[in-house]
């Protein structure tokens, strides 16, 4: 192995600094008077048109007020694939109609990055693996917020992770996040400073979501702190990456350690980032996480796929509680099981019969 | 908003180490005697069978000495649809065939995170975007190497990137990488305590691909430094994000500054982890980005869809040259143009036929 060349310009540490306070005025940073989310950057309002690079839509090229200014929930996971499930499974549990012979479309399917559905005022992406993928959507649904004059918009993210000392298919609400230093605020070189944005959630959020568990739930709701990394192996600890310089005894004393000291229930890769820019933007947010496993446990995710699956359906229920009890709607029972056109299970039939070979 | 809570475990910046020494022995930390890939990670070898989440792959349930022990080149990129591209161009350029009524198959469909191509000694993979994402697949196809005994592969990254000082279209292979602090080092929290590996590609393999620029090329090809950030708005200096709290002056300022004082020449958010896991790996890398624009006269990615497309081409260009070149294959022309069992123009037009409507 060559040896590690030193390179010319550092910026020194002394550069770095604190970006914590919050200024006080009269006037909120985040909203206009009609309770529309406003931008915290000057810059975007003095543009011909702004382009949504990585949703493939723009201010110029769309009306994203016409399109956009009825979300009221934004809901986004990691896979294109959940979040497709999650936005047909809303549409159904939600009553939300389409005309007969329309289907959701991914309105972001030319970006090839993320994905995007819409069901009246639920709005739902993909946001990838980690910090900076989740990041750049988080900017650009921001200003898409801001474009479409939406009004108080609740942003939640539904995702997997470890659970520490708690059994795989069970939720996590995090009340809020810390990097793997332990430390409460998201970390960003801005102009060769670092920056520093405290990644606060809603409590008030979080006890809500859980206060909506029913006892016929096969899940229990914990409400805890959250460790975000920027890897899954070592990052989290874990002895199955490609490397690791640590022994299984070093990992269970560090997973013990926060848990025990500091009430970390769980780990995943997104949420500082998403606390601290949903809080940066005055937005309230919550990160509902199903865990796959018990990392006191083990570090392999092993169980079948089917599990994964019906337990990847678990924040779903639990946000569209939510969502449901904001509509106004009965939390209990879906607004419609099945087809939206079919008046009973024959339609089934007929569709099974009209697609047999024979 | 509500003041900053601090909260009370943070572990403290003394126990920060810096591990950017390697040991020296006279055995491989990363081969084995028959120059294939071993692993810097003792447990693995310990496990019943090792699961590559991620890869939908796993080392009990696949054969993945059969199906992968011939890959030599390990091409990644962002986005599914680019890389899928990708494994095409490379089947015709070099001339792999597959058996009549076969087409490619995405190995790791299953999986809905990342995309996987095979191509006889070529192995192509979708990234996502940012460090965490491509983090996470580097070490699942560092241990896949392992698994499948492979020898002496070699990795390229295939991006794109924001140029400072080269306009858009044109391509930078990088020599170096450093983060937003200009520092040389992945820095990644493990166990409570801050690891840093130096981010270094092979500065003969970038130029033996410079080298392999042909003057009818469309596009320059400058070798020189890379920032990599964690994100695409502030954490690159632009003006268009959700948030901005500095002028063009002052993002003016900083851009000239690394471009004249460091030699940076472009940005992009994941080189860092690349060079950084390789090198640590022992495996020769290199980063080929195509410029989308000169950040120097602007943020936004206002090229149009087609000419972009294009563009992305350029890197597949010079990387297949390479490949060609250690295949022993001429490098001018493809091994084969178009349709591989079409014997003329004819095939296309048959096909045309049997597609019409009437």
């Amino acid at each position: 192995m060559p040896c590690h060349e030193v390179e010319v310009m550092v910026f020194p540490p002394s550069k770095i600094e604190d970006q914590v306070t919050e200024e006080e005025t009269n006037e909120s940073p985040t909203r206009f008077p009609d309770n529309s989310v406003k931008l915290r950057n000057p810059h975007i309002a003095e543009m011909d048109q702004d382009i949504l690079y990585h949703l493939a839509l723009g201010s110029g090229s769309h009306d994203l007020q016409e399109m956009f200014s009825d979300v009221r929930f934004v809901c986004m996971g990691g896979t294109p694939k959940r979040m497709e499930g999650f936005a047909n499974f809303i549409m159904d549990d939600i009553g939300y109609k389409l005309p007969a012979g329309a289907q959701l479309l991914d309105i972001s399917f030319q970006s090839y990055r993320y994905s995007m559905y819409k069901v009246g005022p639920v709005l739902c992406f993909s946001h990838g693996m980690g910090i900076p993928s989740v990041g750049i959507l988080l900017h650009e649904v921001i200003k898409l917020m801001y474009h479409a004059r939406c009004k108080d918009p609740i942003f939640f993210r539904l995702g997997t992770c470890g659970g520490i000392g708690i059994e795989g298919g069970n939720l996590v609400i995090s009340e809020s996040a810390v990097d793997g230093l332990m430390q409460p605020f998201l970390e960003l070189p801005v102009l060769g400073k670092m920056q520093r944005r405290p990644a606060i959630l809603d409590k008030q959020l979080a006890h809500e979501l859980q206060g909506l568990r029913q006892d016929s739930d096969p899940f229990s709701v914990t409400v805890g702190k959250t460790m975000c990394t920027y890897d899954f192996y070592e990052g989290q600890g874990r002895l199955d990456g490609a490397f690791c310089d640590y022994t299984e005894k070093d990992k269970l004393a560090f997973l013990n350690k926060i848990h025990q000291e500091a009430n970390v229930v769980n780990m995943e890769m997104e949420s500082l980032c998403f606390a601290a820019l949903c809080h940066h933007a005055g937005i309230r947010g919550a990160v509902i996480c199903v865990t796959l496993l018990n990392r006191l446990k083990g570090d392999q995710v092993s169980t079948p796929k089917e599990l994964l699956n019906k337990w990847q359906e678990y924040p779903q229920i639990l946000v569209a509680r939510y969502i449901k009890k904001h509509m106004g709607l009965p939390l209990n029972k879906p607004q419609r099981s099945g087809q939206q056109v079919a008046k009973s299970k024959h339609a089934q039939m007929v569709r099974q019969e009209s697609a047999s070979f024979e």
